[in-house]
């Protein structure tokens, strides 16, 4: 095959962001090459055209580019399909079936879920964002009353990241502790945290992979060491099986990937949805 | 009309986000009420059978709930798609597009682009929440110069979620600094910060929407006032174009579409791509 890179354009009225996301989840199903551009904002015909030169322009013979499209506005949408390229458009035939369902007409407006945020959901992400800042790391364990979820994990695990995932696309209210040397041997939760038990997530992860996190920051200390990672996850899986805990190993997951997990594990209804 | 809600079920092999978006940006472009299910990780038989009786249970004559759906395996997709709802199926024939274009077969195996991280897109996003905590709010102006992007406005204009999103969901390495009185007064940057001009990003807000947005954190204060919010955001504008920086009124702008207009604005590589 030894065929060209495909070009491809994520297309759309806002962000881009879903349009790259399940053009990305598709085209992983493939082989090949493909060499990927996300252009936001495509909201007038003025843009458009400009685009569909640029599309155009990307066509040989051997290489039609794909197009993922996410655009509501009809003129707008016409002037992409117009060009050479395939074009996936991910909004009007759906549209039309949920016309049909529903019995009345789509309005077609640029006005994607994700383009204006509500003073309400503003307001609970903000929050729930200086939240997860004060109660990084066990930073503080004043107001962990007020957590939603509390993420409990050896050092290195993905806990920060995960607590401002849910709190910035969830407006979820984390705060995340990390399990130290005397937990481990005392094969128990810190004694303040019992109470929270049923908010409680616990993360573990791989030897292995924890072993290399950890090299990163302090290479060759015992810190590191494979040894100790293993002994670290052993006590964890411990300590959570004896307070009856979920919990997760996080190595190969995406950090998008375990927020869903936290949420539908304990149940908390996203400020999302 | 007035029509029950109708019953919306998200249905995924992975976290379901896609889906989820997706299916609220179409169904925002129709009147009605919906009551929503979000249902992540239908990637087994077992599982599809469970979910196929919910939403069977869900079916009246008068209301058939509608489903968006993002599963690869065709065993588990068709479990689906032979209940009485309307399935939006997101994936299976825009599959066929790209098997027609690009000559062989997809996959069809569950593996959506976001369910694993690899180890380099894992330790860009870490170290991009760890560097965004680090410098929140002007708290070390140290290592400003790795910053990809620097957020530059007045208190409460949404700087902090905005650079969490960018840190957590793309790996930008962000850090945010206040305008204080006496920028206002001097109508300039501070002079820290002139160096990294190229990489500051200005926000803004509306008077009203700033006042609504700080009166919650100290009512009736003179940070509070309408005319003191006017006179900082008129300030902010005078030195944004006196520098040449560009800048956003996020007021009306979820934290997604801000975050995608920076990284536009800026041409940053973002790591999710």
């Amino acid at each position: 095959m030894g065929s060209l890179p495909r070009e491809v354009f994520f297309v759309s009225d806002s962000t881009g962001i879903t349009a790259e996301t399940l053009g990305n989840s598709l085209l992983s199903q493939f082989q090949g090459q493909f060499v990927k551009h996300r252009v936001p904002f495509v909201a007038t015909p003025d843009i458009a055209h400009s685009l569909a030169a640029d599309i155009t322009a990307a066509c040989t013979d051997e290489n039609v580019p794909i197009v993922f499209m996410t655009v509501m506005a009809p003129d707008v949408r016409d002037i992409v399909l117009n060009t050479p390229a395939i074009t996936i458009d991910l909004v009007d035939y759906n549209l039309q079936i949920l016309e049909e369902t529903l019995g009345h007409r789509a309005r077609r407006d640029r006005g994607l879920f994700h383009t204006i945020d509500d003073a309400d959901r503003y307001r609970d992400r903000m929050s729930a964002v200086e939240f997860a800042i004060e109660h990084d790391d066990g930073e503080s364990i004043k107001g962990l009353g007020l957590a939603d979820v509390i993420l409990v994990a050896p050092s290195r695990c993905g806990k920060t990241p995960t607590t401002m995932y849910l709190a910035v696309n969830y407006g979820v209210r984390a705060a995340n502790i990390p399990l130290l040397e005397e937990d481990f041997l005392a094969q128990q939760l810190p004694e303040y945290l019992r109470a929270y038990r049923k908010r409680i997530f616990g993360m573990i992860s791989t030897p292995q992979r924890l072993h290399q996190v950890r090299e990163e920051r302090r290479p060759n200390s015992p810190y590191s060491s494979l040894q100790q990672c293993s002994f670290e996850i052993k006590a964890a899986e411990t300590i959570f099986q004896a307070h009856d805990i979920p919990y997760l190993d996080t190595s190969a997951l995406s950090v998008e990937e375990i927020s869903a997990r936290v949420i539908s594990t304990l149940g908390l209804s996203a400020a999302q949805k």
